[in-house]
């Protein structure tokens, strides 16, 4: 089944409401605003057992994954809920009247962080739950006061439909404004109401080829506005010599799961690994088990994730590494390539490149230099990984490389799996996203729809709330300078 | 004199230098960066006597203002340096493992912002100090841990080397790397450094048409980068029937100081009066003395400045107000125009675009609802203002409307003037700036320059020093989504 486009007068409607949305919800209070995150949280639980199996159908990933992944989608929303009664992502700071401001005299000037207005979501194929209707981008859209227009994706039509229903409903339910959550269908719906002068941000997560469009659309609009796109990366994970001689073993064990989890349809799959040569992890990953095969999200991730597989074997330098078959059958059984660290120098640009679907490549460094080298050769990542050992002497240096390159840098530890928490950051430089000082994932994505405004001179009962000397709210001031309280 | 435009050689020099400086400042401590700025600051003050007279002959702007505005430039490094001291801008976040996190367990996570690279900034002409060589945009990008390739205005060249040069030599004296800020000239040069791949981010003070072209720019490289550019803006003025009644002839000589300060020259310039019909206030702005001619910048701000206002005058709508004499002439004297809100809210392309000088648009208005209708028309502003009484029912609206336009909404001041404070916000939605979410006057205007990186279970002596449990620079940090202390 897929749904029929929306029509431009649909969405000329949509639009119209959207904007209508905007203005009456950003003047709710925060708790206002939590109550009804919350409420659409309860809902989506309460339909689990009818949305799971629809996810299911449609996206061909497991039902315990479906059900953990609705568990984080619910649980973000109550997250960014318990966000807004804190209020310390207002950034709210006061300046008083001084006559003495070594400048000279300063006014009084407040400044707090307010919501921008309609923002446009386009939903991901690969999380149906937790980067789709209401995902971490409309989520954090909502609780920063602002509506959402959702592009739904069409791997997932059904399931779009029934979670913006139980959302839209329990959102009027909790007495938000009509038209504060609305799906748009269609390619060119899409760009059409990217370019509409209402919509004041987008968002979204997919491909480099499609987000670098949008972003293009966005930035060339007559009011060009903010357009946060989570692209592509490979997730490079650094073996050093000391962690492959001491668990080489256990460290193929752990790459395999983490490269083939959700058939590797995963922003976070690690893609590359650095292995010393020599080391035998070579060998090992050659002859480690791999899970079965499982089916990918739709055929055009398929036949995307065959031709990069197909065009990566081509390559001079590349070779498969263990057991080939059924790599290119339908489902496709996970794969392994290999090649050198000193082919990657060579040819970053055609052999540092994602290919989404379940395999990864494995290449084999000499030095540490060369290590070093390929750290430096790395364009923008979501995600860099070190699997070290304390005394590793490369350690520090690799880090400081991979912070510069990659918006997480990981120890011991495997990248997909990204936990909401308040300090993630799910970002990085192009190609990894089209806004390097941003995240999509954890309480800070919130900053991504707001915008400073200061107030100079007005009267108490003028200004926010959040602002005032009296503070109703209780958020967390900047007082002069100083955090009020320290 | 003009400068010679810096050659392609010279260029790729520069970048290189910049790229090994950048490296090495972002290692530096924020103390270190701290005395390097106030190093400058104090280099500066020493050599007022010899500069202002400098800025003098290449701006014709007078002495007192080029004066204070240096006092203004060098208390803005020294203020910068106290924020790096206090660490709060670091946005420091710890969230400690969590087995019981309710998405599932969560690991050791901690985030903080790191320096995005090279820095290019574009120097405006009409502050030939603080959105000059060593202007807000420099120093918020050195204080963020960024090295700075400063294309210099031709506006006032021997100015610009000269601040260049103390600046260079003070950072080289307190230690910082070599390369740190450099200088450029010319046009084309700065378009092709703009497009080169080691600078990370833009920041531009000037015109819309000149900002837009070089974010075009910037967003069309194939890594696109932040690109933050301060536009232009009308800067509306609101006043309400109570104020006019109460107060029509002291505002009507506030604003005449207000829109002929600096020539006009000032982005925010109260570019549009908003009177009631029939309330006199026309006739005494009609009547009101108005300072001297003063000499524009140089001849192309002169020449724009004459051709925007004709154009002005040639529009069906508008009219001379008052005293005409010498507005053409060299040096122009201050004019006024007029209209009705009425006409604004016809042609508001038309009527509301900056004319940068010393003129500016009177629209009366008939009723509350027609100057709400003004509020809504408008396009992105730096600033809007409102000169009202506390008992103005149209008030709580009007500042909302006004909010959702401006970056900074004021009360009975006006808008020329912009302090530099914790809580200042200069920005605004397009075409005010090409990034809505920033600033670029005030402490916050360091976060253009600065990236999220989160590190993911990273031993203590991998860490950035802010993110360590024992925060040995003494930071403001967020523990489990608190800040510590509170």
């Amino acid at each position: 089944m897929s749904a029929a486009d929306t029509t431009p007068d649909e969405l000329k409607a949509i639009l119209a409401a959207a904007a209508t949305a905007a203005t009456e919800w950003a003047l709710r209070s925060a708790a206002e605003r939590a109550a009804a995150l919350t409420a659409v949280a309860d809902a989506l639980d309460a339909a689990a057992t009818k949305l799971v199996p629809i996810a299911q159908e449609e996206t061909f990933l497991a039902a315990g994954r479906l059900t953990g992944e609705l568990k984080r989608t619910t649980f973000q929303l109550r997250l960014f809920a318990e966000l807004l009664t804190d209020g310390g992502y207002l950034d709210a700071r006061i300046d008083h009247a001084d006559d003495a401001w070594p400048m000279g005299a300063r006014p009084d000037i407040r400044r707090v962080l307010e919501p921008l207005g309609p923002v446009l979501v386009f939903a991901a194929s690969n999380f149906p739950f937790a980067f789709s209707v209401m995902g971490g981008d409309s989520c954090s859209a909502l609780a920063a006061g602002c509506s959402v227009v959702l592009k739904a994706h069409p791997g997932h039509p059904r399931l779009s439909a029934a979670v913006g229903r139980i959302a839209a409903d329990a959102l009027r339910a909790a007495g938000a404004p009509e038209g504060l959550l609305q799906l748009i269908y269609g390619t060119e719906t899409g760009r059409d109401a990217l370019l509409d002068p209402r919509i004041k941000a987008g968002a979204f997560t997919g491909s480099i080829a499609g987000g670098r469009a949008l972003f293009d659309l966005a930035t060339s609009r007559p009011e060009p506005i903010p357009f946060y796109g989570e692209l592509g990366s490979v997730n490079p994970v650094f073996v050093t010599e000391a962690a492959a001689a001491g668990r080489g073993a256990e460290i193929v064990a752990e790459f395999v799961a983490s490269y083939t989890l959700g058939a590797g349809q995963f922003c976070t799959k690690p893609g590359i690994l650095l292995v010393p040569a020599d080391s035998g992890m070579v060998e090992e990953l050659s002859s480690a088990a791999r899970p079965e095969a499982a089916r990918l999200l739709n055929d055009r991730i398929h036949s995307g994730y065959l031709a990069s597989l197909s065009g990566l074997l081509e390559h001079d330098a590349v070779d498969s590494l263990g057991a080939t078959e059924g790599a290119f059958d339908a489902p496709p059984a996970p794969a392994l390539t290999t090649t050198t660290a000193s082919a990657l120098l060579a040819d970053p640009e055609g052999l540092i490149t994602e290919c989404f679907g379940p395999s990864a490549l494995v290449a084999t460094y000499r030095t540490d230099d060369e290590l070093l080298a390929v750290a430096r050769v790395l364009n923008g990542q979501l995600t860099a990984t070190i699997q070290g050992e304390e005394s590793d002497a490369v350690a520090p240096e690799l880090v400081r490389l991979l912070a510069k390159k990659a918006g997480r840098v990981l120890w011991n530890q495997w990248p997909t799996g990204v936990s909401v928490t308040y300090a993630q950051q799910h970002g990085g430089p192009y190609p990894a996203t089209t806004a390097p000082t941003s995240t999509s994932v954890g309480t800070a994505g919130i900053t991504r729809f707001l915008r400073p405004v200061a107030y100079q001179g007005l009267p108490a009962h003028l200004l926010p709330a959040a602002v005032r000397d009296d503070n109703p709210l209780g958020v967390p001031q900047r007082v002069n300078g100083k955090l009020a309280g320290q």
